[in-house]
Protein backbone atom coordinates (compact mmCIF):
# COMPACT_ATOMS: atom_id res chain seq x y z
CA UNK A 1 0.00 0.00 0.00
CA UNK A 2 1.24 3.31 -1.13
CA UNK A 3 2.05 5.65 1.39
CA UNK A 4 1.22 9.33 1.70
CA UNK A 5 4.37 11.29 0.89
CA UNK A 6 4.26 15.02 1.68
CA UNK A 7 7.46 17.30 0.43
CA UNK A 8 9.68 19.12 2.08
CA UNK A 9 7.68 21.93 4.62
CA UNK A 10 4.36 19.92 3.97
CA UNK A 11 2.75 17.64 7.01
CA UNK A 12 0.62 14.85 5.83
CA UNK A 13 -2.27 16.29 7.00
CA UNK A 14 -1.22 19.94 4.78
CA UNK A 15 -1.43 17.88 1.45
CA UNK A 16 -4.14 15.59 2.46
CA UNK A 17 -6.45 19.04 2.88
CA UNK A 18 -4.63 20.58 -0.26
CA UNK A 19 -5.46 17.81 -2.59
CA UNK A 20 -8.77 17.94 -0.74
CA UNK A 21 -9.56 21.57 -1.80
CA UNK A 22 -8.58 20.25 -5.84
CA UNK A 23 -11.22 17.69 -5.30
CA UNK A 24 -14.14 19.44 -3.89
CA UNK A 25 -13.39 22.69 -6.63
CA UNK A 26 -13.70 20.39 -9.39
CA UNK A 27 -16.24 17.66 -8.20
CA UNK A 28 -17.94 19.62 -5.68
CA UNK A 29 -17.65 19.00 -2.17
CA UNK A 30 -21.37 17.15 -1.17
CA UNK A 31 -20.31 14.39 -4.06
CA UNK A 32 -16.76 13.90 -3.79
CA UNK A 33 -15.84 10.92 -1.36
CA UNK A 34 -13.15 9.75 1.30
CA UNK A 35 -12.34 7.24 -1.15
CA UNK A 36 -12.06 10.04 -4.81
CA UNK A 37 -9.67 11.67 -2.52
CA UNK A 38 -7.38 8.58 -1.20
CA UNK A 39 -7.42 7.96 -5.13
CA UNK A 40 -6.52 11.72 -6.31
CA UNK A 41 -3.38 10.82 -3.49
CA UNK A 42 -2.40 7.71 -4.61
CA UNK A 43 -3.34 5.89 -1.32
CA UNK A 44 -5.63 3.20 0.04
CA UNK A 45 -8.43 5.17 1.55
CA UNK A 46 -7.70 3.36 4.94
CA UNK A 47 -4.73 5.10 5.09
CA UNK A 48 -6.26 8.50 4.92
CA UNK A 49 -8.11 8.14 8.50
CA UNK A 50 -4.36 7.89 10.31
CA UNK A 51 -4.19 11.23 9.48
CA UNK A 52 -7.94 12.73 9.06
CA UNK A 53 -10.98 11.93 10.65
CA UNK A 54 -13.72 12.93 7.91
CA UNK A 55 -14.72 14.28 4.94
CA UNK A 56 -16.50 17.03 7.34
CA UNK A 57 -13.32 18.02 9.35
CA UNK A 58 -11.66 18.72 6.05
CA UNK A 59 -13.67 20.94 4.80
CA UNK A 60 -13.54 22.66 8.36
CA UNK A 61 -9.56 22.59 7.94
CA UNK A 62 -10.11 24.57 4.59
CA UNK A 63 -12.63 26.93 5.77
CA UNK A 64 -11.11 28.28 8.48
CA UNK A 65 -7.65 28.45 7.36
CA UNK A 66 -8.70 30.51 4.94
CA UNK A 67 -10.68 32.64 7.06
CA UNK A 68 -7.83 32.85 9.72
CA UNK A 69 -5.20 33.90 7.06
CA UNK A 70 -7.67 36.89 6.02
CA UNK A 71 -8.62 37.21 9.78
CA UNK A 72 -4.72 37.98 10.32
CA UNK A 73 -3.67 39.62 7.28
CA UNK A 74 -6.24 42.49 8.58
CA UNK A 75 -5.76 42.31 12.00
CA UNK A 76 -1.78 43.10 10.91
CA UNK A 77 -2.70 45.39 8.05
CA UNK A 78 -5.32 47.57 10.61
CA UNK A 79 -2.25 48.03 13.36
CA UNK A 80 -0.23 50.11 11.43
CA UNK A 81 0.19 53.17 10.76
CA UNK A 82 0.25 53.73 6.96
CA UNK A 83 -2.55 55.96 5.41
CA UNK A 84 -6.14 54.37 4.93
CA UNK A 85 -5.70 54.07 1.28
CA UNK A 86 -2.38 52.06 1.45
CA UNK A 87 -4.40 49.78 4.19
CA UNK A 88 -7.27 49.39 1.32
CA UNK A 89 -4.63 49.03 -1.34
CA UNK A 90 -3.29 46.19 0.98
CA UNK A 91 -6.55 44.49 1.52
CA UNK A 92 -7.24 44.05 -2.13
CA UNK A 93 -3.64 42.77 -2.96
CA UNK A 94 -3.84 40.23 0.07
CA UNK A 95 -7.65 38.93 -1.62
CA UNK A 96 -5.93 39.10 -4.95
CA UNK A 97 -2.79 36.67 -3.86
CA UNK A 98 -5.15 33.87 -2.28
CA UNK A 99 -7.15 33.63 -5.28
CA UNK A 100 -4.46 33.80 -7.38
CA UNK A 101 -2.09 31.53 -5.51
CA UNK A 102 -4.14 29.25 -3.19
CA UNK A 103 -7.18 29.43 -5.53
CA UNK A 104 -8.84 25.83 -4.77
CA UNK A 105 -9.16 26.39 -1.01
CA UNK A 106 -10.24 30.04 -1.27
CA UNK A 107 -13.07 29.01 -3.96
CA UNK A 108 -13.99 25.63 -1.46
CA UNK A 109 -14.19 28.29 1.06
CA UNK A 110 -16.22 30.63 -0.79
CA UNK A 111 -18.82 27.86 -1.90
CA UNK A 112 -18.95 25.26 0.86
CA UNK A 113 -19.09 26.86 3.60
CA UNK A 114 -22.71 26.01 3.57
CA UNK A 115 -21.85 22.41 4.37
CA UNK A 116 -20.39 23.08 7.54
CA UNK A 117 -21.60 21.55 10.35
CA UNK A 118 -22.92 23.96 13.63
CA UNK A 119 -21.12 24.78 15.83
CA UNK A 120 -18.67 25.42 13.06
CA UNK A 121 -20.95 27.01 10.39
CA UNK A 122 -22.34 30.02 13.48
CA UNK A 123 -18.45 30.65 13.86
CA UNK A 124 -17.58 31.02 10.28
CA UNK A 125 -20.22 33.36 9.41
CA UNK A 126 -19.24 35.27 12.61
CA UNK A 127 -15.71 35.77 11.45
CA UNK A 128 -16.57 36.78 7.63
CA UNK A 129 -19.36 39.14 9.62
CA UNK A 130 -16.27 40.74 11.49
CA UNK A 131 -13.86 40.89 8.65
CA UNK A 132 -16.53 42.78 6.98
CA UNK A 133 -17.77 44.81 10.00
CA UNK A 134 -13.31 45.94 10.27
CA UNK A 135 -13.71 46.79 6.72
CA UNK A 136 -16.20 48.97 6.71
CA UNK A 137 -14.97 50.68 10.04
CA UNK A 138 -11.76 51.27 8.01
CA UNK A 139 -13.63 52.87 5.22
CA UNK A 140 -15.72 55.07 7.46
CA UNK A 141 -11.86 56.38 9.35
CA UNK A 142 -10.96 57.16 6.03
CA UNK A 143 -13.80 59.48 5.19
CA UNK A 144 -13.37 60.80 8.13
CA UNK A 145 -9.42 61.59 7.55
CA UNK A 146 -10.53 63.11 4.42
CA UNK A 147 -8.86 59.95 2.56
CA UNK A 148 -11.41 58.84 0.87
CA UNK A 149 -15.12 60.14 -0.23
CA UNK A 150 -17.42 60.27 1.55
CA UNK A 151 -19.67 57.52 0.41
CA UNK A 152 -21.62 54.50 1.34
CA UNK A 153 -19.01 52.36 3.44
CA UNK A 154 -21.05 49.34 2.73
CA UNK A 155 -21.26 49.53 -1.11
CA UNK A 156 -17.67 50.07 -1.39
CA UNK A 157 -16.62 46.97 0.97
CA UNK A 158 -19.05 44.89 -1.21
CA UNK A 159 -17.99 46.42 -4.29
CA UNK A 160 -14.17 45.69 -3.49
CA UNK A 161 -14.94 41.92 -2.17
CA UNK A 162 -16.95 41.11 -4.88
CA UNK A 163 -14.55 42.63 -7.92
CA UNK A 164 -11.82 39.91 -6.54
CA UNK A 165 -13.99 37.40 -5.64
CA UNK A 166 -14.78 37.90 -9.45
CA UNK A 167 -11.23 36.63 -9.64
CA UNK A 168 -12.72 32.96 -9.47
CA UNK A 169 -14.44 33.27 -12.98
CA UNK A 170 -10.90 34.90 -14.38
CA UNK A 171 -9.36 31.76 -13.89
CA UNK A 172 -11.68 30.66 -17.21
CA UNK A 173 -10.37 32.67 -19.35
CA UNK A 174 -6.33 33.18 -18.36
CA UNK A 175 -5.86 36.12 -20.53
CA UNK A 176 -2.58 36.79 -21.45
CA UNK A 177 -1.61 38.93 -18.86
CA UNK A 178 0.86 39.16 -15.86
CA UNK A 179 -0.57 38.85 -12.02
CA UNK A 180 1.52 41.72 -11.51
CA UNK A 181 -0.23 43.49 -14.09
CA UNK A 182 -3.52 41.74 -13.45
CA UNK A 183 -3.03 43.06 -9.73
CA UNK A 184 -1.97 46.38 -10.26
CA UNK A 185 -4.68 47.04 -12.42
CA UNK A 186 -7.32 45.93 -10.35
CA UNK A 187 -6.02 48.41 -7.39
CA UNK A 188 -5.82 51.08 -9.32
CA UNK A 189 -9.65 50.38 -10.56
CA UNK A 190 -10.87 50.14 -7.13
CA UNK A 191 -8.67 52.88 -5.48
CA UNK A 192 -9.21 55.74 -8.33
CA UNK A 193 -11.47 54.33 -11.14
CA UNK A 194 -10.79 54.66 -14.74
CA UNK A 195 -11.95 57.85 -16.03
CA UNK A 196 -8.77 59.82 -17.20
CA UNK B 1 -57.86 21.25 -10.41
CA UNK B 2 -57.09 24.96 -9.93
CA UNK B 3 -56.33 26.98 -13.38
CA UNK B 4 -53.06 28.49 -14.05
CA UNK B 5 -53.98 32.07 -13.19
CA UNK B 6 -51.41 35.06 -14.40
CA UNK B 7 -52.19 38.68 -13.83
CA UNK B 8 -52.81 41.91 -16.50
CA UNK B 9 -49.78 41.38 -18.91
CA UNK B 10 -48.35 38.45 -18.07
CA UNK B 11 -48.82 35.03 -20.00
CA UNK B 12 -49.27 31.96 -18.68
CA UNK B 13 -45.70 30.92 -19.53
CA UNK B 14 -43.89 33.89 -18.06
CA UNK B 15 -45.99 33.50 -14.75
CA UNK B 16 -44.90 29.64 -14.73
CA UNK B 17 -40.90 31.03 -15.42
CA UNK B 18 -40.66 33.60 -12.69
CA UNK B 19 -42.40 31.08 -10.00
CA UNK B 20 -39.61 28.73 -11.54
CA UNK B 21 -36.80 30.93 -11.24
CA UNK B 22 -37.50 31.76 -7.46
CA UNK B 23 -37.59 27.89 -7.15
CA UNK B 24 -34.75 26.86 -9.14
CA UNK B 25 -32.68 29.86 -6.94
CA UNK B 26 -34.30 28.45 -3.48
CA UNK B 27 -33.53 24.88 -4.12
CA UNK B 28 -31.55 24.64 -6.97
CA UNK B 29 -31.88 23.55 -10.55
CA UNK B 30 -30.87 19.96 -10.34
CA UNK B 31 -32.86 19.43 -7.12
CA UNK B 32 -36.56 21.03 -8.13
CA UNK B 33 -39.07 19.04 -9.35
CA UNK B 34 -42.08 19.98 -11.61
CA UNK B 35 -44.06 18.37 -9.03
CA UNK B 36 -42.45 21.48 -6.88
CA UNK B 37 -43.13 23.97 -9.61
CA UNK B 38 -46.86 22.87 -9.65
CA UNK B 39 -46.97 23.57 -5.83
CA UNK B 40 -45.50 26.77 -5.69
CA UNK B 41 -47.62 27.64 -8.50
CA UNK B 42 -50.84 26.21 -6.98
CA UNK B 43 -51.91 23.76 -9.62
CA UNK B 44 -52.07 20.07 -10.19
CA UNK B 45 -48.20 19.19 -12.71
CA UNK B 46 -49.92 18.14 -15.11
CA UNK B 47 -51.84 21.28 -15.77
CA UNK B 48 -48.02 22.47 -16.28
CA UNK B 49 -47.49 20.39 -19.12
CA UNK B 50 -50.11 22.54 -21.09
CA UNK B 51 -47.65 24.99 -21.24
CA UNK B 52 -44.27 24.19 -21.29
CA UNK B 53 -42.61 20.89 -21.92
CA UNK B 54 -40.16 20.01 -19.44
CA UNK B 55 -38.14 21.48 -16.74
CA UNK B 56 -34.81 21.96 -19.13
CA UNK B 57 -37.21 23.86 -21.32
CA UNK B 58 -37.69 26.30 -18.47
CA UNK B 59 -34.15 26.80 -17.60
CA UNK B 60 -33.52 27.85 -21.50
CA UNK B 61 -36.06 30.29 -21.13
CA UNK B 62 -34.77 31.89 -17.56
CA UNK B 63 -31.19 31.61 -19.37
CA UNK B 64 -31.93 33.23 -22.68
CA UNK B 65 -34.83 35.53 -21.48
CA UNK B 66 -31.91 37.07 -19.03
CA UNK B 67 -28.98 37.06 -21.54
CA UNK B 68 -31.32 38.67 -24.18
CA UNK B 69 -31.68 41.26 -21.72
CA UNK B 70 -28.22 42.29 -21.42
CA UNK B 71 -27.02 41.73 -25.04
CA UNK B 72 -30.13 44.19 -26.30
CA UNK B 73 -29.00 46.51 -23.92
CA UNK B 74 -25.28 46.77 -24.78
CA UNK B 75 -26.62 46.22 -28.44
CA UNK B 76 -28.57 49.87 -27.82
CA UNK B 77 -26.42 51.31 -25.71
CA UNK B 78 -23.23 51.35 -27.93
CA UNK B 79 -25.26 52.56 -30.77
CA UNK B 80 -25.96 55.32 -28.96
CA UNK B 81 -23.67 59.00 -29.19
CA UNK B 82 -23.05 59.42 -25.62
CA UNK B 83 -19.21 60.21 -24.55
CA UNK B 84 -17.87 55.80 -23.65
CA UNK B 85 -18.26 56.61 -19.72
CA UNK B 86 -21.66 57.63 -20.18
CA UNK B 87 -22.29 53.88 -21.89
CA UNK B 88 -20.00 52.58 -19.38
CA UNK B 89 -22.39 54.21 -16.32
CA UNK B 90 -25.33 52.89 -18.58
CA UNK B 91 -24.04 49.61 -18.48
CA UNK B 92 -23.40 49.57 -14.84
CA UNK B 93 -26.82 50.85 -13.97
CA UNK B 94 -28.67 48.45 -16.20
CA UNK B 95 -26.71 45.44 -14.78
CA UNK B 96 -27.68 46.76 -11.16
CA UNK B 97 -31.33 46.75 -12.15
CA UNK B 98 -31.39 43.32 -13.04
CA UNK B 99 -29.46 42.19 -9.96
CA UNK B 100 -32.09 44.30 -8.04
CA UNK B 101 -35.49 44.16 -9.63
CA UNK B 102 -35.31 40.70 -11.49
CA UNK B 103 -32.77 38.91 -8.70
CA UNK B 104 -34.10 35.10 -9.16
CA UNK B 105 -33.97 34.99 -12.94
CA UNK B 106 -30.24 37.06 -12.84
CA UNK B 107 -29.20 34.32 -10.56
CA UNK B 108 -30.66 30.95 -11.99
CA UNK B 109 -28.70 32.43 -15.11
CA UNK B 110 -25.45 32.81 -13.38
CA UNK B 111 -25.40 29.46 -11.46
CA UNK B 112 -27.78 27.28 -13.42
CA UNK B 113 -26.36 28.12 -16.86
CA UNK B 114 -24.32 25.01 -16.60
CA UNK B 115 -27.30 22.46 -16.57
CA UNK B 116 -27.85 23.87 -20.33
CA UNK B 117 -28.12 21.15 -22.95
CA UNK B 118 -26.28 21.17 -26.15
CA UNK B 119 -26.46 23.28 -28.65
CA UNK B 120 -27.82 25.74 -26.06
CA UNK B 121 -25.20 25.55 -23.51
CA UNK B 122 -22.56 26.42 -26.32
CA UNK B 123 -25.05 29.11 -27.82
CA UNK B 124 -25.59 30.64 -24.18
CA UNK B 125 -21.39 30.74 -23.60
CA UNK B 126 -21.03 32.33 -27.15
CA UNK B 127 -23.64 35.23 -26.12
CA UNK B 128 -21.60 35.63 -23.10
CA UNK B 129 -18.19 35.99 -24.64
CA UNK B 130 -19.60 38.15 -27.25
CA UNK B 131 -21.29 40.05 -24.65
CA UNK B 132 -17.53 40.65 -22.81
CA UNK B 133 -16.05 41.34 -26.15
CA UNK B 134 -17.79 44.45 -26.92
CA UNK B 135 -17.93 45.33 -23.42
CA UNK B 136 -13.59 45.37 -23.78
CA UNK B 137 -14.14 46.69 -27.27
CA UNK B 138 -15.81 49.78 -25.74
CA UNK B 139 -13.34 49.97 -22.86
CA UNK B 140 -10.51 49.91 -25.90
CA UNK B 141 -12.38 52.59 -27.62
CA UNK B 142 -12.41 55.31 -24.48
CA UNK B 143 -9.15 54.53 -23.91
CA UNK B 144 -8.26 55.44 -27.54
CA UNK B 145 -10.04 58.76 -27.05
CA UNK B 146 -8.75 59.47 -24.07
CA UNK B 147 -12.19 58.83 -21.72
CA UNK B 148 -10.39 56.16 -19.96
CA UNK B 149 -6.93 55.65 -18.50
CA UNK B 150 -5.24 53.35 -20.62
CA UNK B 151 -5.65 50.15 -18.20
CA UNK B 152 -6.04 46.65 -19.50
CA UNK B 153 -9.25 46.25 -20.35
CA UNK B 154 -10.21 42.45 -19.62
CA UNK B 155 -9.47 43.41 -16.06
CA UNK B 156 -11.78 46.58 -15.98
CA UNK B 157 -14.30 44.79 -17.91
CA UNK B 158 -14.07 41.68 -15.14
CA UNK B 159 -13.88 44.44 -11.81
CA UNK B 160 -17.25 45.50 -13.07
CA UNK B 161 -18.90 42.52 -14.03
CA UNK B 162 -17.60 40.90 -10.72
CA UNK B 163 -18.35 43.75 -8.40
CA UNK B 164 -22.04 43.97 -9.91
CA UNK B 165 -22.60 40.24 -9.90
CA UNK B 166 -21.58 40.33 -6.34
CA UNK B 167 -25.26 42.02 -5.08
CA UNK B 168 -26.25 38.62 -4.68
CA UNK B 169 -24.37 38.70 -1.50
CA UNK B 170 -25.85 42.31 -0.90
CA UNK B 171 -29.57 40.41 -0.64
CA UNK B 172 -28.37 38.37 2.40
CA UNK B 173 -27.27 42.27 4.09
CA UNK B 174 -30.24 44.46 3.06
CA UNK B 175 -28.60 47.53 4.48
CA UNK B 176 -29.98 50.34 5.37
CA UNK B 177 -29.77 52.03 1.92
CA UNK B 178 -32.02 52.91 -1.11
CA UNK B 179 -31.57 51.60 -4.09
CA UNK B 180 -30.37 54.53 -6.22
CA UNK B 181 -27.88 55.50 -3.56
CA UNK B 182 -26.41 51.84 -3.91
CA UNK B 183 -26.41 52.41 -7.51
CA UNK B 184 -25.15 56.00 -7.35
CA UNK B 185 -22.87 54.61 -4.93
CA UNK B 186 -21.51 51.83 -7.02
CA UNK B 187 -21.33 53.49 -10.64
CA UNK B 188 -19.38 56.02 -8.73
CA UNK B 189 -16.99 53.31 -7.08
CA UNK B 190 -16.38 51.81 -10.67
CA UNK B 191 -15.81 54.99 -12.81
CA UNK B 192 -13.79 57.31 -10.88
CA UNK B 193 -12.76 55.65 -7.40
CA UNK B 194 -12.97 56.39 -3.46
CA UNK B 195 -9.77 58.20 -3.03
CA UNK B 196 -10.34 62.08 -2.55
Amino acid sequence: MARIKPGKNTTRKELITRKAATLFKSKGYAVASMRDLAESIGVEAPSLYNHIGSKSEILRSICFTVAGSFTSHLEQTLQGTDPILHKVAAIIRFHIGMMLNDFDAVYVSNHDWKHLDEPYLSDFLNQRREYERKFVQLIQEGARRGEIKDTDPYVVVLTILSAVRGLEFWQHHKKNISTDNLENNMVDHLLNGIAK
